[in-house]
């Protein structure tokens, strides 16, 4: 009895405005830290740094242990992918880490508190989702662009890897390469040296560039339409209910006609 | 009495097309000085283009003058926010600077009189506010943009400080820096620069490159959409009245077959 | 009588497909030579090639004859802007220049031969008007782009000149080097230089560059959307259409179920 | 009798899902082998490879005949392009290349195995048709394109050719430099180069950038609206089918008043 009204408590808490307004709040202020810690500044603020982190990750702490109490099944807490990004960030930030070779990562685990604003701002949440949700539409042109640049950086491996070793030496560097000739990064300059050996090599460049951009271009196209299509597809799914119901006050006025008709011939 | 009739004298000529295009011509003359004014020039045109540039100050407080007569409330001419800005680069030239320091920002007050063109012709008026308008639709992209800037700029900055302290120096110039990554300005030689002390560092740049660029085109997409959607659902609005109208036919006709039917079945 | 003989006479070979189809194989050949003429050749071969073009004036001339000739109404003839183009080429190409300070212009006049190819084939034609079309939509956007470039330019070459002259001397290099920056062409060398002196001018090109990208990004856009409005009036107009006549025989069977009423009610 | 049994075994093995999985996983392997290639490697790996490669050949040709023999119509096997490049592929591997000129090649050719990735996997199959249907459309937007590209290249080699030679040389060098320009690689540069000479040439490289950027927006925008306007146009189809059915069914009800008004009127 006692735990579910601590429950009932917590959840008040947890979905209380101040108190969300008071998290946001703090998240904004830790990522500020984490920007200003990116300057170089006087030992006594980094002193006092050090006390305000160790403040903030006892507050995503407490915050935490709030959202988890004020969740009425246990359970059901773990199943949101928010839930255990935020208490993942929380528990890392709290290994202490003295030691300078870790510090780095502890850095990045309190970078990527700034993350949690957007499991925070509904909004953000959304369009995230949306964006993630856009990501298996284009999968196979992914694959298909891999395959491209597979094929290509293996070609570039094998024939310019005599000319310059840094840009085409392994199929890796090769794709590497090719992906700073995609975004039109001192392409002419790659290109340029093994034309010097090569002076028909420009034909693999350009097909290249075509074919990315082409595949690209379709990719782009392809979301579009096909947020368009399924908008449509709504459209048409309402057309033909109401169809349907015109049709069926149609065959009502036929039938009453018809009996029109019998009541007439009866006579 | 004469108020009025001065204040309706004031507005016939602000309505009329002929001071309209006057005033546009007087605007492009001086946008024309402000450009010529940029050349190397003899001292003697510099001195005309200084009794050039005062008359055109007066004949801008004129105008404006006019303007504000010419109005029937006068409360009302300050609501638009156009003739605000109007009277802010009016009354902000007559303040004279001969002090050298701040001559420039004297020359930055003329230049953006230009922009009174965009306030006095309507199809640009009209483009400017479509502009404006369609800028909180991206408010919440922006948002997850700057997030991810942020991030990726702390990480940055954290992990590359030591390599190039002009790129990286702290979590502004990281920004900064990685804007320049996100435009493939010269981004390779960044990532050269860091691949050299952390060969796997072309996940940093080639995860943020792919975050932002699929960010940017649903932002494209989602403008695209929002304009088109607002469209459909006018066009579904004008069929569902359409259909609304053609159900009531229907229920006449209905309601007439029955008269009929009990005119019928009565006799 | 003769004259209108000869008129259709003409007019039937320049209808004719062989005919149509000997035009543009000399067209194409007229553009090999200009290509050709690039390359370094023996003497001989420029002879030849002299010999050829002269050759290919006289051919367009005669062509040109034919048209003209063939065209019922001679007035007519001049009212097709390509026929005008194509006369002036022909023309133009007849003027005989030796003289080596006007062997350029003779070339280039030559150059635009191949532009005969797309006034010859009507998907061409039919392409660059639709081109031409679009272009008026986008007037204002592109005066809006210009007085922001005009705006830049002005503050620029104020504040900058004295960094870099080349860059930044006058209004019209100005726009010049700020067209440089909007394409993103080694736009960071550019700003690292004012940003030694001013190191806030970052502010000046982020703000242009999101000014120019959001202004081209809802030109694009905005052509985007006025052709598939206008896709769409159509369609809205068939819907009407079709709903009017639906509405008429509406009406009818009202009608009808009015006179049976009365028939019924008669008796 | 025996042979058409067989072709039905051979025909129950190819469509058998564990033999595709197993191809699949085969051609991944052989991918990754072509990658594996491009590192330097010890002798004894290199001498695995030869042996292993030599067997995926061979699987690829037990592979070819089993789909060949299960094929129902031999003749129907080599209309389908996918099968003629398949073997093709197949067969170029099987000539043996120990010369070290054509080493080259033999591996170019196990490169395009990759390709095969893709005659197998249907989606991406699809995809690729969908790509290739979408080229002819974009046939005299090219043909424009190039049409532009060959006049400016005439125009730069004719008038910068004395300027560099590198650029712009002969026509074909000054069409890649162009496309150089296109992509907004260090385009600054050349064009810079030729100010020095022609102050006013920056008039070309605006112009040939406005041109091609602009015929490039057009074909995008082609080509969303095509995909669109089919769309469409199977939704006006689907509309017009609805409207005749309605239609009928109003003619239908009109006779049967009609008749009722018959029925009345002779009585």
């Amino acid at each position: 009895m006692n735990t579910r009204r601590l429950q009932a408590r917590f959840y008040k808490i947890r979905s209380n405005k101040v108190f969300e307004f008071f998290v946001v709040s703090i998240i904004i202020f830790s990522a500020l830290m984490i920007g200003v810690k990116t300057y170089q500044l006087p030992d006594y603020v980094n002193q006092t740094m050090r006390i305000l982190d160790f403040g903030i990750t006892l507050f995503f702490l407490i915050e935490i242990s709030v959202r988890f109490l004020g969740e009425k099944k246990k359970s059901q807490f773990f199943k949101s992918g928010w839930n255990i990004f935020d208490t993942l960030i929380v528990v890392l930030s709290l290994v202490p880490i003295e030691n300078s070779e870790l510090a780095i990562v502890g850095r990045l685990i309190r970078v990527f508190r700034v993350l949690r604003m957007v499991s925070m701002i509904p909004e953000l949440r959304l369009l995230l989702n949306s964006l993630l949700k856009a990501l298996p539409q284009l999968a196979y042109v992914m694959l298909l662009m891999f395959i491209i640049f597979y094929i290509y950086a293996a070609i570039g491996s094998s024939v310019f890897a005599g000319i310059n070793e840094v840009l085409w030496g392994n199929i890796s560097i090769s794709m590497l390469t090719l992906f700073r000739v995609m975004t039109f990064e001192d392409w002419t300059d790659v290109m340029y040296e093994t034309m010097a050996v090569y002076p028909l090599s420009w034909i693999y460049y350009l097909t290249f560039i075509f074919l990315t951009t082409f595949a690209f271009l379709n990719m782009i196209i392809g979301i579009v339409v096909n947020v368009l299509e399924e908008e449509r597809q709504n459209l048409r799914q309402e057309t033909k209910n109401a169809q349907a119901k015109k049709e069926v006050s149609m065959e009502d006025l036929q039938l009453q006609i018809q009996e029109l008709k019998h009541l007439l011939e009866k006579r």
